[in-house]
């Protein structure tokens, strides 16, 4: 068992929370991760109250917490001004605001009694967070599969902490971006976090909502295979900020499109449709499958469960092993 | 102290080496580290024998290892064929090769029982640099300041830690990039690494070779300051491939012409003068201060050894407060 003040503070038994992921992340992933003892998240992020209202369903009253994209969010308020509060009013065991400025609905959340995750990718981001009262800061390195920014886990997660410890000591930091195994739990809680996110190794599960070729796919690829893109987000017509770009795998699509971008957008009616059917087809060579660096590290889909056993047992080992490398200076 | 397989096979103090940062890690660095009690290499990047022979000398016969570039190591051979031998007639305690194919020079440095160190970065280049025989891989991620490219240190090091055990595994592993604080080195440890590079945290040392107005604006940096560019490298007519490029931190240069690559080339000549005059001068708005992520890791410019020692110190500690994270089920 691995306890720190995150395991306290959400009175859970290992300190691992899910990604949020969109569309992969539903229900029944997020209820897994709850039963396993870590804290589970459902991803709502383009804000679709049906979609949302049923995966909450699937998650059959375990305590799951719910994840949004903050400017999707607003959309969604602004298309159903009582969505926020009916989510409030499940008592989600937390909410989770990645990109953009939480501000707008941090008091509604804090309000309410939830606890608010402010997911960041960089120091100014992660200032921000604290001053709008995040209880628990993610600071999210490039590694990450899906959207994000260019900071590296191994410098944000500290620069972070250090923030935190001069001027918020009470807010709880994860770190995101890379973590799939032992190792990197081990990593994460060196660096001075008190938790971590994961996202691909949670995304190859059994109980995550992703096509099996696009597993297959990532189950073959090691690292190397992964880039940052905008591509995915012109095809699928989404509007992100120029500076998020988002992390899948290389495909024939990227190839074509990645650096030619302009030309994308002059295309994006025709382009857009064909990415869109490879989607819902699974053909990976048109469509991007979302997943991380940590591609490299994962090689099997088994069930959640056994995916936080194998993190938690194999931190244990790892700091074990490592805290044994150090010796005594007397003699 | 802290005992790895690093330490073993260097017999040094501490398992950490000195980046051989081109025209930063002079003989007077190198030297320092070594005498700390680590490795310290010289950065002979762009195969300046005279350059060369002089840090030689600077250090003052402490043992020191050497850097280059693969293939400017290549152009210094055809211009003095027998530059490598004279260098490993210095028995240098280690050869450190970054970027391109290791493979032309690895037979002689291995035949001069000189420790053969191959800086990678990617998953491929690290196959590679085990099957030349390298004696360390480096696995270096993006974080890193200077060249470098796209994978994360979190990822790249357990991801080479499994292919090293599985094919090799007597080959050492050292991890690189965002390493600057005890907290790095006790990460790297838990990812699986023997030891660590660290390069920012020692250009930023009394002994290095570098700009005090670069200094400054590096002390005063976030990490979100820095950037992956190819401004630098076209502005110094250096040809790099198009793979690799350089963290810097941002300046008006790099506001001009990050996104303008293509003016810049229509512009080269120009540019360049202005570029290299500043660089001499100092002048960090327009010449680019080649630094890591860390950056927003490190306050201070300290003698190398001060570094070292708050290096393994601060492991110790880390390591030891992660490890006390992890209690026991039994009841």
């Amino acid at each position: 068992m691995i306890k720190t003040r995150l395991t306290d503070y959400f009175q859970i038994e290992h300190p691992i929370l899910s990604a949020p992921m969109a569309f992969a992340a539903g229900g029944k992933l997020a209820a897994a991760v709850t039963n396993a003892g870590a804290l589970g998240l459902i991803g709502g992020a383009y804000g679709d109250a049906q979609w949302l209202s049923h995966q909450f369903e699937a998650a059959q009253n375990a305590p799951v917490g719910c994840g949004f994209i903050t400017w999707n969010l607003q959309k969604a308020l602004d298309a159903s001004p009582a969505l926020l509060d009916s989510i409030l009013e499940r008592q989600p065991r937390a909410m989770f605001l990645s990109f953009g400025d939480p501000k707008p609905f941090a008091q509604t959340i804090i309000n309410a009694n939830t606890p608010l995750i402010c997911q960041v990718q960089s120091v100014a981001d992660a200032r921000r967070a604290i001053d709008v009262g995040a209880n628990v800061v993610v600071a999210q390195g490039a590694e990450a599969g899906g959207h994000g920014e260019t900071r590296g886990t191994m410098t944000i997660v500290p620069e972070v902490a250090d923030i935190i410890a001069r001027s918020s000591p009470k807010t709880l930091l994860c770190a995101a971006g890379g973590i799939a195994d032992g190792r990197g739990l081990a990593a994460a809680l060196a660096l001075g976090a008190d938790g971590v996110v994961v996202g691909s190794r949670l995304w190859a599960s059994e109980e995550a909502l992703v096509h099996p070729n696009m597993l297959a796919a990532a189950l073959e690829a090691t690292g190397d295979s992964t880039i940052r893109s905008s591509v995915m987000d012109i095809a699928r017509e989404l509007e992100w900020p120029q500076r998020y770009t988002a992390r899948v795998l290389k495909n024939a699509f990227i190839d074509r499109w990645h650096g030619d971008l302009d030309g994308l957008i002059a295309n994006a009616t025709e382009q857009a449709a064909l990415w869109k059917d490879a989607w819902q087809r699974g053909e990976v060579d048109t469509a991007n499958t979302f997943v991380g660096e940590a591609t490299g590290l994962i090689d099997d889909v088994p069930p959640v469960r056994e995916i936080i056993e194998r993190l938690v047992n194999g931190a244990e080992e790892h700091l074990g092993r490592a805290a044994g490398l150090v010796v005594g200076t007397g003699g």
